[in-house]
């Protein structure tokens, strides 16, 4: 027997009209890449995306037709979240620091008709426009005068042209809210990239998770910066959530520099913010180097890969709670976050510290577990680590033009990371399974390695990859990225260790490099470290 | 083209599953029927919810067949919602308030093929079971040795035997997230009750947006007390909210006096609680006649009727937080919760108060808007008042066999209440449709004018009820329970309105009671109130 409520699809839709009607007049700000700054309101961001939403309409665009974006965080690209999913179409978010033949080759597996960039990007699209072969709409994020004459792209207009041309009078249409919504592409490490196929459904429901108190707790009272980019995983869903809860958005456009993001935050009154440790910690060296404070910003959401505990110190002696997070293109992405639970508030720091270095609870929705290599359940121990397994309704089952690769088991889908759970539910990744050290049959894990290194006032950067050993069969090695007029030598960093670590997982050697290669989301290519350094020779 | 996301069920089991397995250790309390205090864990709590499941399995019921219970909130009714629900049955709360026939009736109705009851009610029960023709099972939520031999009602068992015959070694079933969960009659102040069926889904969605941080707010760092009753509306949500975030609940079970509340909260260091306004006005006379104050709590959730502007203005000088809300049974019963919004965080507390005292805003979720009497939609203007109309995935469709019967129009829900709704969404709710008085071709607020004889020091309780005129057709009359040991007069009561609303909106008499009926739900009984003083004639 079913329940008699009314069968209201979740749609993307409805968050935009629910900010237009509740919070018509809360700002959204952008710092374009024009460099000025744009503010309008939610009243005008819904006016927008239903223009939008008729331009698209006119195209002749069929139901979940692919419109790709290739934009910094901005007014514009936000329209494009509302105007093309609500009007039942698929979002395709591309990353801009893919690879020029990496991003015609995801244009061409995703059949965009239409793409929509922005004119920083204006070369990188003459180069492979003649490559995408399905796109018959190119337009560019402008207004129609900054649309230069002869840029050898065919069908190319400018944004404001193409929806300045619709009225707004538009009903969002009505549809299965398991339709697709959204595309990202995994950066793909290894293998080409596939793409996650988001819905409607999941796309709400990780709303409502995310904003829950025990995750990022936004409400209307929060202005949210989100550095996290809108190319890759929505944005972490911060667009959907903000909308839902009618918070202020500011959008810091390409400038992603310490000062630049500061400012921001100063004068547009910021209480929360959402990005990857490497933008914080330009943040943090503005901060330090001038000597400044924040007037307003309360938290902050810290994901993508590990935050250094020296990181979550760092902010709270500015005041600013860290929420440490974890998730994956392939979730949505959010699994985790840190939010002390009520026993845990009485505490003192040095207590809490250890706790909110971890990647936090299962936000509601999100099941995991973690398995030994034979599949078997592995108890919450803090202890046992193992390779963790995920389930939700915002978890991929399939990649896309993958359907009919088996990809979960028994339901679960596994995430390639390796971590332990303590009995609270508090998970602690240890590694990419790819990424482990295996040492003498004990597994040492590289980010417990990194967020020590982290803590050295002369490290900048650290990373720390397998070398093949005689005797151990992988040995830790520590390669290092100075701060900039701090000397370090190998000995004091390896000293730095003692009475942190266990002996043997001290690593056994120190590479002082000069960058770290990061890939499209701002990790860390250990990869690419463990190719260059192949021919290094561990130190007696 | 459909996502491609993980197709999992929004299921009422999730819950229970995700704080024993989050929250393991967190504690519930309650206060028995008994009178003793009772402590146990969500472990705890899924175990048994698990071995009830097995008993009910046990006796044959097929999916979706009724479970009846008529009990006060605590443990045992918390594993009924859970065990019932999770099982794939539908838990039938009762109202114990309603009278005897009228519980055979329902209970015949809803055809329920398990009764669970507390002694308490035990006399109740005997009276109906003979009358109750659905029912097979009788279960008596107490001990084995606290079962009186010679009930005279066949097949009666008491709860812990029946459980206690069963392992949790259960695996909750999977199935349609739309199929029923819960079952509650409205109290049905005109012709017979009707049954509103909840689903796994509504009831999970209800969840996550009345958690929100712009809703209640509910995380694992909270303690709360819901007095809002189990047997009715689903104790507004409260159980699965905090099974959802691992919240401490603490039970008050029958105790719902000031005295034994208050005890409560302090002892068990509650920071938010949920009750109607009477049962917060007994608690507020209590602290004010002993001189306390409140050490942990935080906010407490208000609704069922409309609380007083007075009340908001009493917890605020005591710390406290009010979260006016307003629902119904048809809505699972979650409509709007008043928060602050970021622009009003710095308005003093005297433009605070009038916001905080409407009903405040929608929940992400719920679509609301007022009509004229044609039906044509009036502006959100905070002046224009009309029937208020709702619609969402946890507002109703249809009742509980009356399924052929139309119930919305044109996908809206018509709530009877009368309304205004401001520029920013903050919703007054200024009738019930049959309560307003119209006087002289304009309508007078019964509720706002019950406010403020609320605030007059002397009085306990006020009614605004309309009085047949013969120029105006109508005009207000005020009925009023004075506190003990305090006078007024009628022309002081009436003086006290002066300057508080224009000249007209002021009732023409007083008529003064020992007190005002209260129906099942707590809500004043107007239309009897009505029918009493048929034959008052109002002064002149």
């Amino acid at each position: 027997m079913l329940g008699l409520m009314q069968d209201q699809p979740l749609l993307i839709s409805r968050f935009i009209d629910f900010a237009a009607r509740h919070h018509g007049d809360v700002e959204m700000v952008s710092r374009r890449v024009e460099g000025d700054i744009h503010r309008y309101t939610y009243r005008d961001a819904r006016r927008r995306s239903q223009q939008l939403a008729k331009a698209i309409d006119a195209e002749g665009l069929t139901q979940s037709a692919r419109v790709a974006t290739l934009a910094w965080n901005g007014y514009r690209h936000f329209e494009l979240y509302f105007g093309v999913s609500g009007s039942g179409r698929v979002v395709h978010t591309i990353n801009p620091r893919l690879k020029p033949e990496q991003i015609a080759w995801i244009t061409n597996d995703a059949a965009d008709e239409i793409f929509c960039f922005d004119m920083t990007f204006l070369p990188l699209v003459k180069a492979i426009a003649a490559h995408c072969l399905t796109v018959r709409r190119w337009v560019a994020l402008c207004e129609a005068d900054a649309l230069p004459a002869d840029t050898g792209i065919p069908g190319l207009v400018s944004y404001e042209a193409w929806i300045g041309a619709q009225n707004s009078d538009y009903q969002w249409p009505e549809f299965d809210e398991r339709l697709a919504a959204a595309l990202c592409y995994t950066s793909g490490t290894t293998g080409d990239p596939k793409g996650v196929l988001y819905s409607h459904r999941s796309t709400t429901l990780h709303a409502y998770a995310g904003a829950l108190p025990d995750a990022t707790g936004l409400s209307s009272r929060d202005c949210t910066l989100p550095v996290v980019p809108m190319f890759h995983v929505n944005a972490w869903g911060v667009p959907y959530a903000a909308a839902m809860t009618g918070a202020k958005v500011v959008w810091p456009g390409p400038a992603l520099d310490g000062k630049s993001v500061y400012e921001l935050m100063e004068s547009e009154r910021v209480t929360c913010a959402a990005g990857v440790p490497t933008v914080w910690l330009a943040l943090l060296n503005h901060l330090h180097a001038e000597g400044k404070r924040f007037s307003t910003l309360q938290r902050t959401s810290v994901g993508g890969s590990a935050c250094p505990p020296a990181m979550i110190e760092a902010f709270h002696q500015l005041g600013v709670e860290v929420l440490h997070g974890w998730g994956m293109t392939e979730m949505s992405p959010l699994g985790t976050v840190c939010r002390l639970k009520g026993k845990q508030l009485a505490l003192p720091w040095s207590e809490q510290l250890p706790i909110l270095a971890t990647q936090g609870r299962a936000v509601y929705g999100v099941d995991m577990k973690i398995v030994d290599p034979q599949g078997k359940e592995l108890p919450w121990d803090g202890k046992s680590t193992g390779d963790l397994l995920v389930r939700g309704p915002w978890i991929v089952s399939h990649y896309f033009k993958h359907e009919r690769e088996k990809l979960l088991l028994d339901g679960w889908f596994h995430t390639g990371d390796v971590a332990s759970i303590d009995p609270d539910g508090f998970l602690q990744i240890t590694d990419r399974s790819k990424d482990v050290i295996k040492s003498g049959g004990e597994w040492i894990s590289s980010i417990e390695v990194e967020n020590i290194a982290m803590a050295h006032p002369a490290v900048a950067m650290a990373a720390c990859i397998a070398m093949p050993h005689e005797k151990w069969a992988e040995r830790p090695l520590l390669v290092i990225v100075k701060k900039t007029g701090v000397e370090v030598g190998r000995d004091e960093l390896l000293a730095f260790y003692e009475g942190k670590v266990a002996k043997w997982q001290i690593p056994d050697d120190v590479v002082f490099v000069d960058s770290i290669p990061l890939g499209a989301t701002g990790k860390m290519q250990k990869n690419l470290l463990r190719e260059r350094l192949r021919d290094h020779r561990l130190q007696a």
